[in-house]
């Protein structure tokens, strides 16, 4: 049992949950809970902490061998954790490849076969809130989307924040961080999918487009929106019309609104 | 200048940012920043806090007549704010008053004069998220509700929290909070409005019921959803469709999916 906040294990998981560049550097990341735990896909899962009180309440708990497993002492279990009630498990994960960057692992399914849908993405710029991003993975995996593409400004994915808040959808969406964004939106404009800008003062309702075809909604930051070089580069700039004195709506609210009036398209 | 943080007005603020029954007792709530300094409606207005840099920014700034204001030292003033990052300007504000918590104040519009819009109501159970709360009062103006329903036990609307996530909308929106949310939704589907219980097993997709008459969306809890009292109540529960594994949507999320498809059929 670790009862020493000074332990290393301890002290790496809490490196881990609060510098990027740690997590960067290491190649991993950390999960909490358990039913983010029984998300982790097989091979992936390097060590697994649990607390005395989740021993007590699941004796023959034990994670895959080759696994390193070691249970903390409760208040020493409370600092590594990144939430105020600690569901007992800490876990952490190897990042997984996003191949080179480029955007055609999201076009190698064959659309021209019967069932296939086209590929409906969304390209997010300088997204900063964490609790947004990962809501906009949980949203997406729901609306069936082939990927998600994410300027290297937008907030980190394996933030402990952005992976609660995924839900689990992380391990399940495809998504690329790339340093070029404009180029990789260029890329799928080429293949022929159609780029559709979330923009404030959008020239059409976005109800009005159809998104049966090949589709990207390209959102922007929180409170600057796009860049008007991304925007320009959208085939389209589309408002989601709003009423009242309302300025804006919050980011992952916008793309869910367009992600589901896709679906509801598609469907 | 207020350079103490022992000083009552501090301690004032502090208490009724973290304490909701402090909030009830006084009658009172904070917000911060300019931008919804600048929301809050004539009249409503306490008392006016400024950091020292604030105060360098803006040396003409006053608040209108009749208001406590005053100066606080930057560190005293980060002791009272509720962002990690405070833009130097906090105020209290008055609650308003919202009548008897009957829901006809909801449905007092002649709706068959022309021009005039069947009702559109949110009501909440059990919602306990400040951010989800205050988004939903985001988006509900953006999708012109007539007003948000909430029970008892959901989170209290003057939370700090909630207050910065509404971007305003607080001010601007109509809401009920009831300890009989079941009386008050039958009160409505007495006066002809239909209720529809948003329901990870509801057999119709959200797509396919009309909302141009007036509509109640119901929404529940973020873990366990909607009691079955409340589900059983609507007239109808219906179902975002979902692919991939995701278990439910974000609970703000769904809220904005069900009223954008509302204002959509509207248009």
């Amino acid at each position: 049992m670790i009862t020493s906040r000074g332990n290393s294990a301890v002290r790496g998981v809490i490196a881990l949950n609060k510098k990027s560049k740690e997590r960067d550097q290491k190649g991993l990341f950390v999960i909490e809970g358990i039913r983010m735990y029984r998300e982790v896909p097989e091979g992936m899962l390097r060590e697994v902490y649990i607390s005395g009180r989740f021993k007590e309440k699941h004796p023959s708990f034990r994670p895959p061998a080759g696994v390193r497993f070691e249970v903390v002492a409760d208040d020493v279990f409370e600092t590594m954790s990144d939430t105020k009630t600690p569901q007992g498990i800490i876990a952490v994960v190897s990042k997984f490849l996003t191949g080179d960057g480029s955007v055609s692992d999201f076009l190698t399914g064959d659309t021209s076969l019967p069932g296939a849908e086209p590929p409906l993405i969304v390209a997010l710029e300088n997204l900063q809130d964490p609790g947004n991003l990962g809501t906009i993975f949980r949203s997406a995996e729901a609306a069936g989307v082939t990927g998600i593409l994410m300027d290297a400004e937008t907030c980190d994915v394996y933030n402990p924040k952005v992976v609660r808040a995924t839900m689990g959808a992380i391990f399940r969406v495809p998504f690329i961080v790339t340093s070029d964004l404009k180029g990789a939106v260029e890329a799928l404009q080429r293949q022929g999918t159609a780029v559709y800008a979330a923009h404030l003062k959008g020239s059409v309702p976005y109800t009005q487009p159809s998104y049966r075809k090949g589709t990207v909604f390209l959102i922007g930051n929180e409170g600057n929106g796009l860049t008007d070089e991304m925007a320009m580069q959208a085939n389209m700039r589309i408002r989601i019309p709003m009423k009242g004195k309302v300025e804006s709506l919050n980011a992952s609210v916008a793309a869910s609104v367009l992600l589901f009036e896709a679906m509801r398209q598609r469907n």
